[in-house]
């Protein structure tokens, strides 16, 4: 036998000695058949939950109409948007308003919504990017015009995008959150019958504009109004910025691109500066201040019927904190479901699922609990919302219900402010580490999770920034407080102020541990500490008060005690949503709701011990006890898990990341989609280089030698 | 007098109103002025907390000369990195290996060091390309190889980078965390005296290898070594990927790009297939286990020893952990300090500084309060890890001292572990608190902490998943309760279990609440909480012991107790090396230091009130004494805090951010930019789009009318 035969013969014999060891081994599930025994497991019927979730059948099927829509338009393809850059997303971006703009005019409003929340989900930047048009440079027209005036910008195309496309210009590089503060100015010109738009300074330079850099031929300006050297405060008024045909600049316009940002990139933010740009005086939205021909100004009664505007993004973005935390869960939980690592006994031949292992089911287990308490959270804040502006529709200034109209506002405008702060916040802590239980495979754009952050993560920042929204709800909380103490009821969401000296000598009434594990006791916990959380908040007010300070003083200085309110407060108050909502639920769900809402709020009330221990509610025997029930939840919330994400109802399409997909063959379709984005072969993208530098001659480096013998 | 004539001096007389208005308000300070009265408040000499922090004045001074030469070093050029492609700045990548390639064997290892802790700071994505090739590939030849192998590497150009450049070919798409899962198979073939290496499945494929995609020549491939059908574990081996002149592919090998990440893009990662590749016998890595020309394996005696470059890479993700800290906290501190936002009373002409509301600076001191503690810790841990490294080249295996050795390196081991989950945890989240510290800017790519974010991600689950660092941290804990409870004295860094009877009953012992303000009894504090945390995980096991569950089953059981465990008592680790830090200090430096130092302890108390509340270290009133010092601990820092953030001694180039600049210039640097970045005029990117969109016949999506005339 030649060398090479016996060699070969050797190599054959090795390898059927390999599939002898291999054909002992009893068989492994695949990742598809680890996913399909998760099904198995539930106790309740999925498609009941989604009918429940999505608030009745018929939202269901609208649902599922748009993904398909979505799914078949070749302009929403999302298969390659984790490589596009930055200039063709825009692109891309631009190309969908074809379609959508269709539907403004097609579709009834609360359809159109729902077709834009599914598209939120799929497409973060391009959503974004129509609501600067619609939510807002039309909502400002909308709420800040007078009834002519609309008329006037609706015949130009505002609400058709025919002819104009608009932005908001509100926002400098130098004010944000302080809109007062405002640095760009509108000074009224009697002899023209113009204002003048004028950025005064760099830090007057209108900054983050969405749509500015290369769209919207109009934009709603906020600027100082000036008549006749009076400040009147910041107003809106509507400026052209470019022609309408040719997109050249207008005189006295110049703008710019503000470029790369952390994320939705679909959208050309850009900045503006007015020189001196002249705009009729009727240009002035002026359903609130009037500024007459002859130069009188005329200011509103109500300045406050103004906040509706502010209240709708905050509510759409508490319900996109709940699609969002959906989406991430779907994500991480199935791939939890399928990824195998370690063996819990050394004698297994099977690994273990990431979802078995008990810290795993501690990490994924109250972020889905917390998705379903931010979903019915949305669904509550939403209805508060509608209610508030059927309200303020159907009642004039002089009504006598007036004023209960605007103390439903005001608790509506606190509320969204709390929750905007708190969903977002916790959302984006949530996707964070949902993309952090995928592993090394999380940092991979085309996982999906990467993306979403980045996407998110504006959230937290924009309109009303999260810090400052959640001390005004804070101030709401100690003012609330205050009321409570002289004798006014309070409101449906801070009713726990008005059995106040009962509520703060409270302590733990359960007799047995058991006892904790209901409801009512879950929810007195959250009231008892609440209350206490405000209280201090007041009392830290009441004592700077007493010291001689201004009421804006003392607010400031019980800012951290104010935050601390405010965030206990939405833990409360996002228990008490989510309880509800299991109430209302079909009897077969109601089982498993329960204890998803159990595990929301006790995981909630292990992380915030501290004040649970502090204001005595439970001892730490009873915390303890607390925190095994929280892992006893999360072992139990586990067995169904899966079947809890599925109701969330979201396709494969929309969820975008091959570790989330449905059945489960991860690893296949993962490696389908990196060899797709990044095909082999082709050319080296910098081979002249390398080979330059594997050959370099290394002699280089070396000095001269010291040529000492020559000087002998 | 003309119409236009009237209307040109009207608008002058407004305009002279207005500058008779602007000429009575008071001056308002500049950016600059903002930030040049900060550093007029040092009660101490920066210059001296740098040499402090640096470890004497001549690395200070070694760091300087680096951060000039990367700063005129074109390639490493910076301003325009937030705008490169992923293909553009791999390429940028590759250009900066020839500068850096130089130093290599130009500079002594400490010294090498020190330059790349600088270019960790400045081009993470670089850092980590270059890591790839010296800290993995050439550390696992210098790790695994025996001397005569290391040195026919070397010949080959290993070192110098000359002729052959290596990657590290370890996790599989299937398996990360558990190496001992891999698929690959190395199966020897006695005839040929070679290594057959095979990716036996999709989920074997090699998988995340740095410099895989375009760059390395070879790799070390981690796979099962198979000899004689038996198997004997994770082995590593060279395999030759690439011709190294031509740069095609060595016959059955197949290498694909992994593609877009969240960030990093800068490293080639690539996925690797191999199948049927032979390769000589010799090129397996044979300083431990041995395979004989005859097929004879033989196995080492003690495998613990190779645990030492794992603990190098977590050392140097704990130094750049307080690193990248500082960075982030430069960037929001110093805006902090020019950018103005309300006014704190109504009269007030300049807005207030962001750092001067009370819960600004409880977002900001307290992480510039961390940054402080993380560089300590990282000073130590190098130390601690250089100590080890020479104990154990210095001692061999039948050495008396070996058991010491083995105690250390198994301390080490685990401190290591807990602590890089610890502070890149920890820090990934500070540099987002810090993003959203900039408001909306914070979005922005130019203002540098989106980027950070995005590239030091990838810390929190890369070598060693940090979940699962952390519960072997926790593991290693309960392993010394349980040698405490036996009698066996503990190592230093787990001391407070000496002592644990009477640690266990230890009550606060402060007569007033002033008394808490000491190094000792915040130490304690943490001692008593932390020894009580561990024994509750130990407890939880022997518990689980007692019922019958094995070890690994018990420790699985106790796994969340674990964690806790292992974070508790890194917090009170970290703070035991600050104040040791502190107290090594020149005179100058220690009140300052000493306020840091405590802010940091007993902001990390109040976070985790929880404990101390729970085992009654602290009583409720003390424990609001504690919250209340940490808003006079912030605002004693806040004093000073420029001056603090000044020592850390990083120019503008390594911050990369116009936010963050040394001299407040903020707004003009961050529009120049922008300006730079995203020039004015130039091709409109979709021009045809919009105007199609703006000027489309809406009458197309109306129906056609019904024709009912027709029919009569």
């Amino acid at each position: 036998m030649s060398e090479s035969a016996s060699q070969r013969l050797a190599f054959v014999q090795n390898h059927l000695q390999m599939a002898a060891c291999a054909a002992e081994e009893p068989k492994k599930k695949s990742p598809v058949e680890s996913m399909t025994e998760e099904r198995e497991k539930a106790t309740f019927d999925v498609r009941e939950m989604t009918y429940f979730l999505d608030g009745g059948e018929k939202n269901t099927k609208i649902r599922e109409k748009f993904m398909m829509e979505l799914e078949r338009d070749p302009t929403f393809r999302m298969y390659d948007m984790y490589d596009v850059t930055k200039d063709e997303i825009r692109v891309r971006t631009m190309e969908k308003f074809r379609t959508i703009v269709h539907y403004v005019s097609a579709e009834p409003v609360p359809i159109f919504t729902m077709r834009m929340q599914t598209i939120s989900l799929i497409d973060p930047g391009f959503w974004t990017r129509f609501g600067v048009h619609y939510g807002l440079f039309f909502g400002a027209l909308r709420g800040s015009a007078t009834s002519s005036q609309f008329s006037h910008w609706v015949s130009k195309g505002a609400l058709a995008l025919n002819g104009m496309v608009g932005c908001f210009a509100m926002t400098e590089l130098g004010h944000g959150s302080n809109v007062a503060g405002l640095e760009t100015t509108a000074t009224f010109d009697e002899a023209s019958d113009q204002f003048i738009i004028h950025t005064p300074s760099v830090t007057a330079t209108k900054w983050w504009i969405g749509g500015a850099a290369h769209t919207a031929t109009h934009c709603v300006c906020f600027a100082q109004l000036i008549v006749r050297g009076k400040r009147y405060g910041t107003k809106s008024f509507v400026v052209q910025l470019r022609d309408t045909h040719t997109y050249t600049l207008m005189p006295g316009v110049n703008i710019g691109d503000i470029g790369k940002k952390m994320g939705r990139d679909g959208i050309d933010n850009g900045w503006i500066q007015f020189t001196n740009v002249r705009i009729p005086r009727t240009n002035m939205l002026m359903k609130h201040t009037k500024v007459s021909r002859a130069g009188e100004v005329k200011e509103p009664p109500m300045a406050q019927l103004t906040y509706g505007a502010l209240i709708q993004g905050r509510v759409a973005m508490v319900v996109d904190s709940g699609n969002i935390a959906k989406k991430a869960v779907t994500i991480a939980g199935r791939y939890a479901a399928v990824r195998r690592q370690f063996s819990s006994s050394p004698h297994d031949v099977q690994e273990t699922k990431l979802i078995d292992y008990a810290i795993h089911q501690y990490r994924l287990m109250p972020l889905l609990a917390m998705a379903y308490a931010f979903h019915f959270t949305g669904v509550e804040t939403q209805k508060l919302y509608d209610h508030l502006m059927d309200k303020l529709e159907s009642t004039q200034p002089n009504d006598a219900s007036m004023q209960e109209v605007l103390d439903t506002l005001k608790e509506t405008h606190a509320t969204s402010a709390g929750l905007k702060a708190f969903c977002t916040w916790s959302t984006l802590n949530a996707i964070e580490a949902c993309r952090q239980t995928l592993g090394g495979h999380g940092y991979s754009a085309y996982t999906g999770l990467a993306t979403t952050y980045n996407d998110f993560a504006v959230h937290c920042t924009w309109e009303g920034d999260n810090t400052i929204l959640t001390l005004q709800s804070g101030r709401y909380l100690v003012s609330c407080y205050r009321e409570a103490l002289a004798g006014k009821t309070q409101p449906e969401g801070v009713s726990y102020l008005n059995n106040l000296a009962s509520l703060l000598n409270l302590g733990c009434a359960v007799k047995s541990n058991e006892d904790i594990l209901s409801f009512d006791i879950i929810q007195e916990a959250w009231n008892v500490v609440t209350a206490n959380v405000v209280k201090k908040a007041g009392d830290d007010f009441e004592n700077s008060i007493k010291q001689g300070l201004s009421p804006e003083a003392a607010y400031e200085e019980c800012s951290q005690a104010r935050l601390a309110a405010a965030k206990i407060h939405s833990f409360g108050y996002i228990f008490r949503r989510f309880a509800q909502a299991v109430k209302s639920a079909p009897e077969g769900l109601r089982p498993i709701l329960t204890k998803v809402c159990f595990l929301y709020g006790l995981y909630s009330i292990e992380q915030n011990s501290g004040f649970f221990l502090q204001y005595r509610y439970f001892t730490p025997s009873q915390m303890d006890f607390v925190r095994a029930q929280v892992n006893v939840f999360c072992r139990e919330v586990r067995q169904e898990y899966i079947p809890l994400i599925d109701a969330f109802n979201y396709t494969d399409y929309m969820i975008n990341s091959p570790l989330g997909v449905y059945d489960g063959n991860v690893y296949e379709k993962y490696f389908e989609q990196v060899k797709r984005q990044n095909p082999v072969g082709g050319e080296h993208p910098y081979l002249p280089l390398i080979q330059s530098l594997l050959r370099r001659n290394i002699e280089d480096d070396e000095p001269l030698e010291d040529d000492e013998e020559d000087e002998e």
